[in-house]
């Protein structure tokens, strides 16, 4: 659902799609699995690119590296075919293993012919390192999680620290997952662009909400000392209905920077930053009738709507992790804040900078 | 010089280099040569990466390109040999193969085997278009405006519209040239980063100032229709004293974007961006005397006190491009209005949101 | 028009198009001009993508960098939006700026939008090292030679040591110009691939023809010493008219290595290797009427029909340079054998193994 | 072991290492087990880059994509940070999640900082389809297997149909596992590459032999249809303890491609085609003590040797694939003839050949 207030500086339409989250897009699903127990604090989000046989109609797609210090699976694939073929996972690092088994035999039950009369199947698994906050070593998430996940995948889901989000944090509050959309129009038909973050990047005295830097303000009045480094990391996807080819996914792909830095991030060596972008027209199919098809082709000429709609999109998702994220008890007992909580504590205090605090909660809509 | 004042949102150390300059990595040169005859509004920027021979001692280097649709040459062979062998030109798109010829000249005088019993050389120029304020069709850049250039290179140079910023505009204001610099110690050692940027890019719309949506304001006040397209660029040029190898060349470069956007943009389609990085130590022979020598290395873990440097010295960059750059006639005789200029203009008036206008003002540093 | 032999081990359907050149691809045109001056031995090939006007249909395209020691320009906005918008244009590596300004100039005078109402246009130059051969220094060619090759470009055209290949050398015997093509059938249609290569790569010890190490047999004969370093490159251009997007492209553009390493060459470090790949299918619009169109598109599933072809049309374009270059005198003097020639001295010498020059006499259609 | 003749045309110093296999590296180890029950046929592969603690010393590395139809994991990060940090694992494409959780488990067993203390782990997982022949629905790898492997490793191995190889094909033969090495000497000292194949790539009519077209008369004779698609790969690692830096590996890794096309593919559609690169020399610390150390450099120009080694060794590297395999009989019963076994069932058969056949038995040194 995105926030509740418009972005000061939207670079965008600034039209939002009905629920204002990923699956603004029509077909695309989305659930999150939320695995919390005892130091544990993890889980698993899926994310349908569309609602039929994924294997047989694949979408087109691209991704990119931001920072390459992470561990997701399938995007060598993406590269070098222009397409998705399964789910898309988000879980922990440690969750990668599980998460590449439990959606390889997901789509061997769903298509026979895998790994037997054609090709295997390209998994996709993103992930982050929620190891502060959650147990990682125990490697708790499990196959019947996954396919939970999966099987859940709906137009409505939370965001917050919910899902593969649970454990992570961003600028050392609690974040997760965070989505939004935007929609444009090109010669008269509406298209949407949605996405979706697990945020767990940035440090804490580098956050900045429309240019108040309320993270130093939060860091004096808690006393944080700025961590010394970064294991964190931000996944991004982003979805639309445009009939864009794969090098144009691309170039979407590469605007996610812009959304994810807007609030105050310099893109850490310890971040991890992997983007999947994927259209839902001009399906590729696995057993085409024939070799060359008619297809939906747009001009990069007026691409920049969705250059657009991508930064603002990622902004509010941004924001919208943090937002929407309840504190939460970490694996040594540690509370970790999230924003609206930090805020709250700080309202009212004399040694805080209460127009701050105010224009900051103004900003995020959040009381 | 950069800014006189400091970065409210500053995600470096904040320590800046004497000069605050690129030439505060010792040994780099930069000067301008301006172009400024009836409708040609061009010119030459030089930047000598080391004071001695070049092509007998190469610098390390890396790109980064951010958005393609740019014509800079010599990348390709940065790319796969991790070196830089000349001295990189800044000019106007249709200068480049004059600055080519000159370039290619001026390395042949200085090393008699190139092209006879050695390999031939890789000249390095990078280019944005000026063709909104300058008649680029008259190709009027020649290869004695280059010469001069390198000639010149000094410490001290110049910002604003001037050399081959002369005719660039920036969030639809002048542009040009801007330059400034951080101060990082690692193991008790001092280092510099130095920043230049080419500032051609971004609507005016977008235009943000420590969160204050100034462009907006200025385009009300002018009555500026929002551009329909950008044909600009971005060119960025990050010096380092610090053992830094290609690879971390590379991912410094990477993190000139987030300097980049913080003004607004959103990096339009029609921007080409492009990044080199280079490093002044550890620099390569082109006739070493063993195949194997000893380097010094630097260990990633620390590498984030560079990429917050590079982040903040070109945002300073950005904005300082702004700041220097005089309002220009353009080509058609209109009058292309400097930021400060714009916001002159403004000042007083009752329409204009002047609470604003101060702020910039004071965030910039210009009265 | 290739060899007048089969390939022994040909990938393809081993079908040729009508001429054998890169020309037998619709529309696709190239000619040579030779510079021959004293100790100068340069030229330039122009190739034509289509017959109109580039700049207002553009054809789909993508790059390969096999070994980046090469200074080709236009590289990095064909990788980003997927298209060429003018001639392409070989020469030496010091022809590079000369030919930069006249393409631009050539563009200018086509399109008087260019660089005025509309964005400035991205010139392709692609060159090789011919400094052996010719006085490379004196940078001979002249903006007239680059007009007069566009200007000439029809399907019919010379290989050899003609145009940009006059000075190259390949396996340190003569290279230049070579060509060939492939015909495809898909969905009951004709496809074709054309390939054109400058070929200047090589140590002579390493040419391998179908096996023979006729290299070897060389150099003994001719007490050639083993070249000490190679300033050398390869340039491949390949044109099809099968409706292949820029990724698809680049896939075609990655197997011109399989071409080019089938006669022995290992891909030396100063081998600049690139790669061109366009369709003549699906051209792109600088002013579309409708930013979404439809356009045709191939399934990747039969894409290795393309990959055979352009393996075994490179693989024939490279012996196709070899075949028809001439022995030409260097800039100091000294007589440059072409294979033919070499393989005639050989004939009957009682220390040559007179077997294996049959054979590979044979292999190429030569007496 | 390699062959046990000399390549006809090795482009190399032809100087093999004692055992002719990845392990002449000092420290490199390397082991196999192998999984064959009922219709399953598989296993796993174990690379050790060096033989101490890999997370608290990392090895430099690089990756090079040829065909990206793969599902390697940890690529990315290797590319980002240019290290190595776990055993190198190759197995079947449905047990590169097990391998993950095993690898992961196994880093952890031995390093109780990762993921709670200091950062996650990058686990390095390759694979091949091994579908014809071995039931990979089954998921059959476990844990344990990978384990095994990762304990077991040492100088001496198998090569041939054996750990991940067990299943594999290549060009319709039997393919596995393959190594072979190379000496160079450089300033004096001796440096060795070492590579290691996967080899489950190519159509039986393109298998070459030193210009021989063995594969079209071996389809002849066992009336084998051409196959329709590949769904194969080739995996290959090399290994030297030279002092190459991640960009110079790099360029290593690209040669690759020579060796795996000089027996006749031309990298296929389906055919995943990933290589990665390390080097034992100048390892970077998990903790380092400074940041800035000395570490020896290696100039390019003297590359060429390096490429040279690994051109020849993984062209041998696949030959010894195929002659060390032996015929297997896959899950559906049906027997996979070697290479060995075939040209033994083609010897003395009236309409074979037999000129070919034993030129061929020469060139691989099989009876």
């Amino acid at each position: 659902m995105g926030l509740t207030v418009n972005l000061k500086n939207d670079v965008s339409t600034r039209k939002r799609g009905t629920r204002n989250l990923m699956t603004d897009v029509p077909g695309v699903k989305v659930a999150n699995v939320t695995i919390d127990e005892n130091d544990v604090h993890t889980g698993v989000t899926a994310i349908l690119p569309q609602s039929g046989n994924l294997f047989l109609e694949k979408v087109p797609a691209a991704s990119n590296v931001i920072n390459g210090f992470g561990k997701s699976v399938g995007l060598i694939q993406i590269n070098e075919l222009g397409t998705i073929e399964t789910p898309i996972l988000l879980t922990n690092t440690f969750g990668v293993g599980t998460a590449l088994n439990a959606l390889t035999k997901y789509m061997m039950k769903q298509n026979s012919d895998i790994g037997d009369t054609t090709s295997t199947v390209n998994p996709i698994v993103m992930e982050c390192n929620d190891g502060d906050v959650s147990n990682i070593r125990k490697m708790a998430v499990t196959e019947d999680n996954v396919l939970q996940a999966i099987k859940r995948a709906g137009a409505q889901f939370e965001e917050g620290a919910v899902g593969s989000g649970r454990g992570m944090m961003c600028y050392d509050l609690k974040g997760g997952i965070g989505s939004s959309s935007r929609v444009i129009e090109v010669d008269d038909a509406t298209y949407t662009v949605g996405t979706l973050v697990m945020s767990n990047f940035g440090f804490l005295g580098d956050l900045v909400i429309d240019g108040e830097p309320i993270g130093e303000e939060i860091a004096k009045f808690f006393k944080a000392s700025q961590k010394k480094e970064e294991h964190g990391s931000i996944i991004t996807v982003i979805a639309t209905d445009a009939p864009l080819n794969s090098r144009q996914l691309k170039r979407l792909a590469n605007r996610a920077t812009v959304g994810i830095t807007r609030t105050g991030s310099f893109i850490g060596h310890g971040s991890g930053e992997i983007v999947i972008a994927f259209s839902t027209a001009n399906r590729v199919s696995q057993y085409p009738k024939q070799q060359i098809t008619t297809v939906q082709s747009f001009n990069d000429e007026k691409i920049d709507a969705f250059f657009r709609a991508v930064a603002a999109s990622v902004d509010e998702s941004v924001r919208s992790s943090l937002v929407h994220a309840e504190s939460v008890v970490d694996r040594k007992g540690k509370l970790r804040l999230s924003l609206p909580d930090a805020l709250k504590k700080m309202t009212g205090d004399s040694q805080v900078n209460q127009a701050m605090v105010t224009k900051v909660k103004l900003a995020l809509g959040v009381e």
